[in-house]
Formats: structure tokens, sequence, C-alpha cells
């Protein structure tokens, strides 16, 4: 049953995606030289050079009590409110958020919302905003902690009710999971399965999709990134967005050129609070217009993509932390 | 008589701000095809797309020993004078401010000048001077201390002296707070309130000035910045000053767009010692200069900017700290 | 015996370098005015105005638990396995090396490659690519360790043994040696020396390889590189590749126009995982092709490097360490 | 007597200085609406827009065990050699300096340079290539320790010991002073004046050189740098070579525009290690000829920028320290 439902669910993404493809390419320079017909071969199944998938991590509302932000390197007592801090996440949700909408909207592009399920439950409208724009809802946790030391029931009853608490808000079940700080246990992937997720992007190991076996059956991975994330470069190499767009689009440059000759995909993670100020949204939106200039990109939903390669024969295989998953 | 005396100030403040907006045109690129009256529906009183605010710190000699500097992450002895740190204060007084005092003059920019008690006591002339290049004298604390940990009482004296000091040296009674670090205590918005003043800046919840109640009357907040602040990112982050300049126009860059629909501000925050360096004012006037390049670009004081959105049905009102405030 | 068969190896690397040498020419401006021919006194054996030799670490699969890592400045629990920063490591075997050795196939470029005994023995397949690609394969320990605080025997066993691992399955041995940080112990030029060693790379003091005598005989010093290297300025210093693509340049500019008056060596050192990214590759090819552009400009594998200046008596003695390697 | 002397050094370095002036002028534009000769008014004794001094701080040879380097985060049991650091400092003795004097020399630009007494006396040959340029000489201690913490016999012989050390080698003596990091005691003023300096440099409060009153008689405050400082942005705030040559450009433009109607000094400072490798020295050439655009830009030694304005009524007096200095 589950097989023959997610196949048709496969076949519906990949007339959606096909079509999206088309609508990308008009968008191309348009030279009367370049085709509009994908090459022979490509790599992926819907024949683009290079997906590009955009993480937007949705979690202010849902931060404990001195949590990351430009002022926790001098944490004020215990019990007294860091005010600027505060107001500093609140930003996420007054201005980042919807901020981004409109770029994905305007460049009609969908994404994937990593959404904490405090966060969604604090800004409810929010969290209706994403799902209406027709992003992807997935899975955050319910609450922005820790997650490797959790015991097997613990971390099940965690994942469970973020899923649950967003999916009461937004009528979306998740089926895609991204762990607090990436920090997953030993048991995950089998808790993930359990609760019928189809990939986690916690892992950073490759630069397309892959399966991984749990418990003997397909689990998608689809790789997420610290190399073009704006938490780690902005917040924590102290990146300008001109460097930030700098990277995006040297990134950009070889992943097109290698997607040529095998699928690759790039990642991209903004986080409410970091990827949603004007600069960053700047950069970001120069990088999608750089990204128009080359035939057959597509920024894709990773459950869509993960839909896509789990059945896919040329997706691979790496087991590598097959110790845990068995 | 408050509200009547607020109302001629608003209006005052609009002719002088229409007027200057209109001296502003003038200097966008004059092609025929580019209008000189604004478009029928803006979104800020005065009819502006966008509003930027800059705020000149103005704290230099009222650091206290062992204050951040270059040299303070190896600290002397508690009593040794360290002479290089003090020398590199001083350059706020001595360069720093007069340098951007010159390029505010030059392209008829009015700035908020917040401004520490004992910094004015110890460089009276540098205060009067800000006054009256006919910038915003607003207030900064009696001395350059934590204003978190301080009771209601301790918290009114260490306002009011500050505003007392300086409105003795300038002549102006400041009607704006900025807290050391931007951290405020619970009772700060009551204490500034009960000492008539008319907005804070400690927040960075949003992209334009809001309304919040205090004691059930209007108060207004004024967004601070920490992404085109000074210190947070040439001392913090490191940045070198053509990294800050591109932080300029990106953000200038999307927030612009955004003023063609919603009320957008721009916040920038230089420091004497740090924002006053040749390097950074040069990066500030290519800025200026840049921002020449469009239609309806104001620069404005921030008691200006109070005063125009205290009484806009416009305003946003948001009450996220409302258990402090009641 | 051995420096007969030194000589036959000088000789042969020496045509085969201006074989090179001539390859490479071809690739200049080409304007008429600008001579084939190199100008008559040039300060290498070969002829060329600069030589660029780039080290590839391999290290990937040695590292022990906890190694840096973008998540090691929050380590876990001793034992708990930190899944995300073993994704991050294993990136540099299925993307990194693989990335790498295209960019090096597609300019003809032989690079040195200092494999960890561990790692090679981990990933074969890798260990094998590398040297079916004609690169040079050089040692750099059994394992991930110090080396500055064994003793003479146990440091002889660690580079033994590495050598050894790694022979067994690439069927070269090494001649070079790169200690983990370039942290020498006083015994190490010793150790390489007796088990055969013609040059190490840990020495930062000079833009050109040097002799130093170890018991009296030659041995040779490739300088190493902070400055042109991906984890110092990447993971350490927090840059952005568009930085280090600027940095070689720059370093380029200098010791290219330095080598028409004296003898000149540029240092590029990739790490698997971090040099292997694609924004890295990317940037790595733009200084490639900006490398073009000049006459004369050789890369070099360091083994080639060692054998042609060895006995060349151009080639400068520095005896500064003569007090550990009498 | 001194003060015969000195008008005599006044005027010959006037002489010399107007000479250079005029040199450097003939590498202006050449447009023939740009005249050669310099304004009506300028605010320098030689009738230049601005005066760049460079120093050239010479260190390596003399740091003790365990000095700042690349890797002296992680330290080594004491006693244990670090032996790439080590190396690492040597490049400043190798390469470093002579790699700066090249370019001085191709530019006729002459600095200061601050010696550190044992780095003389274990490379006297570097020293004295040093003075023989043309370059002045200044004094930085005997040793790389700390001045702050000396009581006013003990500085006095750590400073002239150094002055004495490097007249041996060199045959200057010097008459300026750079303190180690800056941290000069209460008594340092005292003590230069009590051995005949002119100058010192450990002051960050202004942008052009000022007198102070020690014991009642000038003496001369050339200011430093930590803008434009190698060690500082290089080592300290993690910045490529690209963003070094950007500030330089930003601060020159600011620097020389005021230069028209005031006083103005540019401060740059470059350390053997650090400032001498080929990124640096490319950047610094490229500034150079950025500088050699604009009329009236004048390099000089910091000496002959005291005696200049030593007794030049329009030099300000600065008295910010007189509880020290009485």
């Amino acid at each position: 049953m589950k097989y023959i439902k997610q196949s048709v669910m496969v076949l519906a993404a990949t007339v959606f995606l096909v079509s999206a493809f088309k609508a990308n390419d008009n968008v191309g320079k348009g030279s009367p030289k370049e085709e509009n017909i994908p090459a022979a071969k490509k790599y992926w199944p819907n024949g683009a050079q290079l997906v590009i998938s955009v993480s937007m991590q949705f979690e202010t509302g849902g931060q404990p009590e001195g949590a990351e932000s430009p002022f926790s390197n001098t944490p004020l007592p215990k019990g007294q409110p860091d005010l600027p801090a505060e107001s500093w996440y609140r930003y996420g949700g007054n201005e980042g958020i919807y901020r981004m909408l409109d770029v994905w909207k305007k460049y009609n592009i969908k994404v994937t919302s990593h959404v904490v399920g405090t966060a969604a439950e604090k800004y409810p409208e929010i969290a209706k905003a994403i799902a209406n724009g027709g992003h992807e809802i997935a899975a955050h946790g319910i609450s922005w902690d820790n997650q490797w030391n959790k015991n097997y029931n613990e971390e099940l009853q965690f994942v469970k009710q973020g899923v649950d608490a967003v999916k009461k808000i937004t009528g979306q079940k998740a089926v895609g999971y991204n762990c607090n700080w990436l920090r997953r246990s030993p048991n995950t992937l089998k808790v993930l399965q359990d609760l019928g997720f189809l990939y986690h992007i916690d892992d950073l190991s490759h630069d397309e999709p892959f399966i991984t076996k749990v418990k003997g059956k397909n689990f998608v991975v689809i790789p997420y990134t610290l190399r073009n994330n704006d938490i780690v470069n902005i917040e924590g190499k102290h990146w300008s967005p001109d460097q930030f767009l700098a990277q995006l689009k040297f990134e950009f440059d070889r992943l097109y050129e290698e997607g040529a000759t095998k699928r690759r995909m790039m990642s991209i993670s903004f986080h409410d609070r970091i990827g949603g100020t004007p600069a960053m949204v700047h950069a970001m939106e120069e990088f999608i217009k750089y990204t128009k200039e080359k035939q057959g990109v597509v920024f894709m939903r990773k459950d869509d993509i993960a839909k896509m390669v789990m059945n896919d024969p040329d997706t691979p295989v790496d087991n590598s932390e097959a110790i845990f998953n068995n």
C-alpha cells in the first residue's frame, strides 16, 4: 500500500517538476543558439542540470532562555529577561519569514521550512502563511532542545509532538526532519522511520541525495549544508552578506558545471532572524537572478526531491552508519 | 497641553521634512522620465519611500577603566593606566565626532546623537558642536554603566541625571533614549515615560517605528540596529570598512524596494571612536552618495520620526512586552 | 649508488619538467611580441619563472574522536558519536578528493598528496585514485596524532608505519613528509633521513626550497604555507572562498614578479573536506586560469622539486636548526 | 646648543622634503590643467596635502618563547621547541624585510624602522641593510618585553640598551620610540626625553602629529595606527590582504580630501613576518600606485616629521597626559 501511494506521489511530483523546469527554462538568456530542450542525458529524473533546495528554518518564539544571540556571549543572570535579545528573535517572526516568503513568491520558488513546534504554537499565523505559500512544512522537534541525549522513547515523543503540533496548525504532516544543530542520536533514523518520515537532512557527506538503509528499508538523506548556511557564516564566521553572496555564486558555478556529468544538488539554509534581514534577502535575490542565467536550474522542496530519488535506481546508497540503523 | 504642544511640533516637523524631502529630490538622477513628484501612495507621512536615521553615539570620556577597546582583551592590573587605550578613546573626541559632523553638514543630514552624560561634561564643546549642527541630542545615561540591574529609583536617577547634565550644556532636553548595550531593565520604559521621553531605540524587532503602550499611553519605539552598527561589525565582527559599505548598500537596496509597498526605515549606528575614523566616514559618504541615486530617500532625526508617527493611525502597535509596561 | 640513482632521477625529472614548461608556455597570451623562449637567465633548473606546488592532504577517515570540525567547539561527551561531524569528514572522501582530482586532471597539474596511513587504509580506492592520477604520494604519519612529543623510536615507527601502509596500497614509497600541524620533534629530520626521505615541508621560513644539513648530508626543505592554506584560512580565519582566491592572486602577482630576478616558489595547501568543496575548487580553478596568463609558470610535485634542487649549487643552504640535526 | 642644532636639522629636512615633494609631484596625472605648483595654502611646512609615514617593525629573532604566532594558541610545554613557529618568525628576517626594502626602493620611499635590540643583534646584516637604504632606525626596546610594568630606572636601562645595541650595528642613534604593544608606563615620556628622544608613536588620539609638554619642554607625538596595522588586522582580525588594501584606500581617500583644509597624516604599520609576505607587499605596492594618482602626497620618515613640526607654531599641543609628564 505504502509503496503504491509513494509511486503515485513520485509521478505527481515529477509532473510538477517537469513543468517547473520548463517554466524556468524560459528565463534563460534566450540566445537563439541556446536550445530550450535539455541535453540528451541529464542526471535528475526531471532532466535538470542542478537542483537547488532552500531550507527556511522557523524557530523564533521557540528559543529557550539564553539561546544563542548577539547578546548571549555576555549572559544575564538566570531569570533576568534579556529584552534586546528577545526583540532580536521577534524580528524573525515580524519581518524575517514574511520577507523571505515575498522573495520565494516573486520567483515562484518552493522551499522546505523546518518548523520548531513551539514556534508554530506561538506564531500560528506565520506557520500558516508558510504552508499557504506552497512550501513544505518539515519537522524540527517540538522545542529548541538537544536531541542527541534522549533515549528512544523520549526522542520519539519529542519528534512526534513537534509533527502533531505543526500539523494541527498547518494541516501538513512532516515527512522530513532536521535536528537541533544537526546532532542526531544513534536512534534518530529509526525513530523517524517509525513515525513515517521519508528523509532527514542532518548529513554533510555528499553533494547529492542518497539512500541509507534503516532496518532494511530505504530512507532518503538530503544533504544539508554548513557552507551555504546563514547561521554558520553570518553569526558564526562573521561574514558580511556580500561574502555570503560570493560563496553562493562560487558554489553554484562549480556544482552547475559538475551537473553536466553527474547528479548534483545545492543546499542553502536561511533562519528567520538571520537570513530574513534585508541585506541577506537582497543577497539571495541576487543569487536567484544569477542562477537564471543558466539552463536547467530547478529550485525544489526536499519532500519532492525525496520522493523523486527514493526509488530511482540511479540514487546512490550509502550505509556508513549501518551500525546504528540495522 | 502636552498633546497640543506635540501636535504643533509634529506639524513643524512635517513642514521641515517635506522641504527636506524636496531638497533631496533634486539630487535624483534627473532623467526626464523620472518625475520629481512622489508616487500617489507612500507609506510615510512625508511621502518618503525610505527614511534613514543615523545614530551618532558620543561616549568618549565617559568610559570606565577597562572599557572595551582594542587592548581590553589583555587587561592591565587594576589602577595601572592603559595609556594607548585611553588615547584610542580620545580619538573619538579629537577627530571622530568632528569628522562625522563635517559629513552630515556636507549632505545636510541631521542625525540623532546619544550622549553619555559624563562624556558631555568632559568635552562640553563637542556636545555643543553637535547641538549647534542641528542634530538631536538624545540620552544615553549619566555614565557608561549597566542599566538592566538597577531598581526603579536608581534607574530613574541614572537617566534623569544624564538628561539634566547634557541639557545644562547643550540647552536640549532629550526625548529619546538608548541604553548601554541596549540592555533595558523591565522598568525602563516606565522610567522613560515618567521623565517625559517620547521614544526609545533598544529594540531590534521591526524595520519600522511602532507604538507600544506604557501604562496605557503611546510610547514610540524606533528600531535600532546591530546590522548597520559600527561597534558590532567593525570591532566585534572584525569587518573591514568596505564590508560595512557593502552591507549598507545591500540593506538599502532591499528596504528601498520594500518602501514602495509598506513603511520602511533603515537605522545606522556610528560611535565616535569607531565610525569616526577616516575609512568609516569615507564608507558612509559613499553610501550617502549611493542613496542619492534614488527618489524619496530622507535622512531624519529620531525625535522627528517619533513625533511624526506617534499619532499616525498607520503606525503599527506592538505590545510584546506588555507584561512589563502595564 | 644512491647518488647515481638520484642523478638519473634528476635528469628524468628535468626532462619531464622542461616539456611541462613548454606545454604551459603555449597557453600564454600569444601576443607576437611575447616570445615563447624563456629569458636568458632564469632561476630554476627548468627555466621557469615561478614554480607552484599544491599539497592535497588526504586525512579523512584517520581523524580521532573529537577531531577539529565545525562541531568540535561544543564537544559531546566521550563515547557519544558526533554524527554530523563524522559526516562532515566523510565528505572529504566522497566528494573532496575526487573533485580536486578532476580539476588537476583538467589542467594537467600534478600535486603532492600527504596521506595519513589510516585514511588510506579506510579508503584504499581513494589513495589509489590519487596515485593513478600521476600525483605524488607523500607521508603524513600512520595516524592523525601529535608527533612532537614522541621519542626517537616511537617517531620512527610512527613515520615508517605510515609509509609502509600507504605503499602497500598505492605502490608508491613516500620521499616527502608533512607532520601533524607542522609540529616536528627535534628528532624528526634525523628520523626522516634514516628512513630515506628526501625532503620535508614543515617550515615557513622561505619562499623557495633550500638545503639543510642533517648529520652532514643534504636534506631538502620545501617550504609549506599557512598563507595559502585552506584549513588555516577557511576554517581558522573564517575567510570566504573569494577571499582565498584574492589571496592566491595577490601572492602570485608578487612572487611571479620576483621570479624574474631570483628563485621563487609558491605553495598552496588543500585538505580533502575543506579545499574539496565546490566553492573552493571553483576558487582554485579561477586561480589556475589566472596563472595561465603568464609565461613560465609551472605546477610541480614536491618530490620533483626536491630532486631538482638537491644537488643544484644555486640552492641556498640554511642550517638554522643545526643544533638538532648534527 | 640643542635648539640651534635642531633648527639646522629642521632646515635640512625641509630642503630634503621639498625636493621629495617635487619629485613626487611629477608622478601626478600630468593633465595640463593640473598644475605642479602646490595650492596657495597647504597645512604642512613642505606644502604637501597629505603626509604618509610607514613603520616597518623589525622584531624577528627577538621574540621570547611562546611569542604570538599562528601556533601560540595551542602552546607546547615550556622548553619544547616550537619549530614551525620559529620558522614562521625567521621568515621575517629571510624574506619579509628584504621584500619590503625592495618596494621602498622601487618607489623611493623612506620609512621608519622600529628595531628590537636583540633582533638587530641576531641579524646585524638586516639592521644594516635597513639603515643603508636611507631609512630611519627607531627604537623598540632592547628586547621583546613589557615596558608598562618597569620602574623608572629599569625602563631607562631597557630603552637605552636598545638604542645603544642598534647604534653599534647601524651607526644610527634612535630619536623615535615605539613600545611593545604601545603600552607605555606613566614614566615613558620622561625616560625618552632624558635619553634625547624627539618623539614617540604610542598614541592613537589624532590624525596629525602634535606636541605634548614633558617637564615643560616640547615632545612630539607622531600618531601610530591600529587601523592600517598588519598585525592587528591580518593576524588579529583575520583580514585577507585585499581587505587591507581596501582599508588603505578608504583611509587615504578621506584623509587626502581633509588635507585640503587641515594638516593630516596617515600612518601605516608593517611587521617583518606579516607585512613582509608576498600578498601584503603586493597590497602595499597597489596602494602606493593608488596614491600616485593624487598631487601632494609625500611619504616621510617619522624623524623628519618630528623635526619639521616640533617648532612649527601650527602644530597643535595636547597635554592630555600632563598628570604623568610634569
